[in-house]
């Protein structure tokens, strides 16, 4: 049966697959210097702008992590949401890696607001406060909630406002993107996002993920970080060839998000309807969050992998991807059924 | 006029400069194989048993990042108080010297509780969760309070239950130690307490701190990480004669704290038969906090010295240090008056 | 026309790429709990016996600096040779992300030697002195030669005798096994080396390093490690798949290398017979170091790109791979005779 | 009797103690607000110029490394002698605290060469190496000898003309201004330099160094890499106190600076008297290295403490200082006979 764990428990599209098969022919310089990379990279400046500074990267926590490291000096600390995946998931790679002290703002539904951000903004050049140089946030949340365009631009204003930054993790932008139906350069760019960690693995590539610079210069010097970072992958045509099929004029990235979007929509209004389970927060994307009884958890997990979202509350999470079916989520809410009857 | 902006706006207590002086004769080895430090090492392990292995450090700062960073691993995170010190008012030295992510757990009056300690231990060895390996909190606290022994104990009990260590941040110990009436040892290793920062400056000495390891062997090899942290001074005899004379048997130490903390009880007292000042938290310790009208914030300050604690609330701190007198809080009473009533 | 800079501007083998195909079927637990993975490190075990602890990774830098964190303290240093990749080659990885100290060693034809390593350990418990805690070293080296089993235990005897761990950096182990005819076991385990990089993309492979320990229970909690150092691949199972392929019974990890060798020692041979031309270094694996006229190179780049090794004095490296063919070596020594044979 | 081990055995000069325990009336800003510390600062302007920037720092380690730290991004490194103190008597320091990679460079009596310096400046902009961003050296060496003012302006313009900045490390500046004759700018500012590591301890003060920069602006923000580097000490009046003695008009550096040269110069002409005393190198300020039977290295050191410079070779350091006197010359070289005569 078909996970519910996460979007990463997925494969990698046939097509993306078949792209990187094609661009095993001969020998191509590594580390980036290669065509395939190159007509992958003009595809990203396409969609975000010819000012932007594309490296590509093989994970998102380093992604994220060098990226913050890049645009931070030492004694610069970055504000972020509580359920921030740089605060609570990336096993302290920020303040390990790079030095950098996370600050954390409150967030409604996941989503820091401008006042959020703004109150963290005291003792400014107090020689005995980190100094906050940086807003990160992710499109889509960890609680898979989506920001308005509107709301990312209240956000970079307020902050350009204060003199930070603005960082995006975009690992699942092309979800955001699909379920607002807008382009990638509308939530980012024009917005005001200065740059962007661009996610495509979990949106049906194998391991795709990109350090996207959007604000003019601001990448500068970056491939030193990312080779000292250990990311600058030597076979790097393989990414490159990856992205060049996501991101192609027939945009991949949008179908696949689409998929997975509805599919979640479809789980969420399907699994509403189960007597015993309670939806406990908006469905914008591929995530939903939900309540079950506690001893149901164990059993369904059994049939099904998912993942508690919340150790004190019992809350759990369902991740659809690119490959979840309509089957798919009728072989679930069946299972779903069976273990809360069986319960009775 | 005395300052109540902080206790290390005071000097040196006369009898530690007279003992810096008397070091002075001489030749010695540098590095703290000096006879003085060889004494005040000595007088350390009789206020804290044999076992304890004894650190002699410039800053309370350095004292507090070394000792975090000697007793983990890069994956382990610190738990402490929203207010802590090391989060809040070290300029992110934890993550930027020693690459540790802090986890704030919520205070009672700036207090720690076993409660707030355990939430905090979920996700036991998931990977991408930075896990827990120590708990820090400061006796005195950051707003003024003491724990009990009993808190102590209770703390350390239910850290050691979860695998953690314990690490007071002891600036203000004396001070601490003083207003409980108890020895250093019954709130420390008696309690459990696991590593110690130990303070001299705030209390009368020049510049002695020391990293005090209690619990057996905890200690070995942090010599090589003060060196690398470059806080092995090369004079050290002069920090050994000035914790030599405040740990000296007739409690200088004591002696220093209490004047503090009384004189803090007094303005407390005085400054509440103000009107319009309203006195904000328990005063337990050398801290007052406050509230007086807003508009009366920096003319008063400009007759004496004081900090603004919270920006977002207005409140305003007052400490006093062993110098302080009755006068010097008849002074600034009666200047609190005036500039209160100026204003109306 | 085929290149000699580095065997990285290679492609993937068809059998392994075909394998990543096979691989990509239905739903599997993410971050290395897929039986794919499962496979692969029980192949690991085979070769390197059941105490071995193996997590791969995506490249060689993070796998020789993670490596190198794991089994340092933070005042340790490790000592490597004056061409040693980890030195000259990282971008200052091991200093900048783990904070390592290397203490550069001298070497014959690029290999350390016992007295070398033990002439470095002098000051040994001096505080001032970063401590030594490692010796790392490349089989292959840097120049292309290759330690004997037997200089391995020589240099594992001397380290071990003075308390140091053995790293081998075994980006290009499969090309030094085929060059000996020996196990992957009996030139590392068999021989001391306590922690291993082992390599599959210079021999065939996409992106598929692996950490491996060979001390028993040295790699423990090492997986926390390569989280926070940002290396923890998603879809892991796609790493998995082409190490059973590139492990599997058949040694197609020999295979490729003893065709990237003997392309090597045919390219020696024909290039030494070119007037002007000296080779400059024993030729020993995939590797050869040379010396043409200085105002050759260029010219020859043009026609097939290779790397000058040292620009001090103008010795070039050719490097074959698995896909060099006879006909890609005489295209090569045609092109470098018209290249010589016009400068006069 | 007077040890020989290392100018920080020796205390603090009378008129240093003095000046600090005159510094010791009333409450004061504390973190270097203080008008002492301010007086200071005003005299450090008057040596090196009104642009100068200075910060008060506790240690030489911390001065070098976190001077290090401000002027590097994370992919530089910093080129120095391979005696430099910064790479062999930090314990990883740089290399740990600020993740810094030095590059050691050749020297001839201890001190670089531009040649030297331009020899390690290969690779420029290849991704792979960590890019040189800093040439740093002792004044005087660690091997006691000098650089020239024109040395130093010829090094400084090689730097420069490549792109690097220059740091001095001048733990001992005041021995090297004292030898040459000349003021400290001429040999800092005047020639080039653009950022100093001034040390006060080992000629007379207590604790007392200073981070000054020299080129305008290279300071900025330096405060915050000062207090997160654990070295703001709170109650900075008594490190100024130190430096407005020091600096006074009656040049206090330089009569202590001076005596110790003397004294230096003497016992290396009474010694060479010695037979079976050789002196090693050039006598230039407050150190002698020398060659004595190796069988009489312990005997002599239970007498008076001096340090075995090299291991390998046998040779021994004996240092002056601003206490030494002819009296404890002619002691020690009453000794060293004896020792030597006892061994026939």
């Amino acid at each position: 049966m078909r996970s519910f764990a996460s979007d990463n428990y997925a494969g990698v599209h046939p097509e993306i697959m078949d792209a990187m098969f094609k661009a095993n022919v001969g020998d191509m310089p590594s580390y980036g210097e290669d065509p395939v990379s190159g007509r992958a990279v003009d595809l990203f400046k396409k969609h975000f702008g010819d000012q932007a500074q594309i490296y590509f990267i093989a994970t998102g926590t380093a992604t994220n992590t060098l990226i913050l490291k890049h645009i931070t000096r030492s004694w610069n600390s970055v504000i972020c949401s509580t359920y921030g995946h740089i605060h609570v998931d990336e096993c302290g790679s920020p303040e390990a890696v790079a030095g950098i002290k996370l600050i954390t703002a409150r967030t409604a539904n996941g989503k820091l607001t401008p006042d959020a951000v703004v109150e963290q903004m005291y003792a400014k050049g107090f020689v005995h406060h980190s100094q906050p140089a940086v807003v990160s946030f992710a499109q889509c949340t960890e609680l898979g909630t989506i920001y308005t365009v509107q709301e990312i631009k209240d956000i970079c204003d307020a902050a350009h406002n204060e003199g930070l930054l603005v960082h995006m993790d975009g690992a699942r932008l092309a979800n955001a993107a699909a379920a607002l139906g807008t382009s990638f350069k509308e939530m980012t760019v024009d917005a005001g996002v200065d740059v962007l960690s661009f996610g495509g693995t979990k949106n049906g590539c194998m391991c795709a993920e990109a350090a996207v610079f959007l604000k003019p210069g601001l990448g500068d010097d970056f491939r030193f970080v990312r080779k000292q970072g250990m990311q600058l992958i030597s076979k790097m045509r393989f990414i490159g060839a990856q992205f060049e099929r996501f991101l192609a004029d027939d945009e991949l990235w949008r179908q696949n998000a689409l998929q997975a979007n509805s599919m979640a929509a479809l789980l969420a209004e399907k699994a509403a309807q189960v007597d015993g389970v309670k939806i406990s927060g908006p469905v914008e994307a591929n995530g939903v969050f939900a309540f079950i009884p506690e001893d149901c958890i164990a059993p369904l997990q059994e049939k099904c992998p998912f993942y508690i979202w919340d150790e004190l509350t019992g809350e759990v999470r369902w991740m659809t991807s690119f490959m979840t079916t309509e089957q798919d989520i009728d072989d679930f809410v069946a299972a779903l059924k069976e273990t809360l009857s069986n319960r009775k």
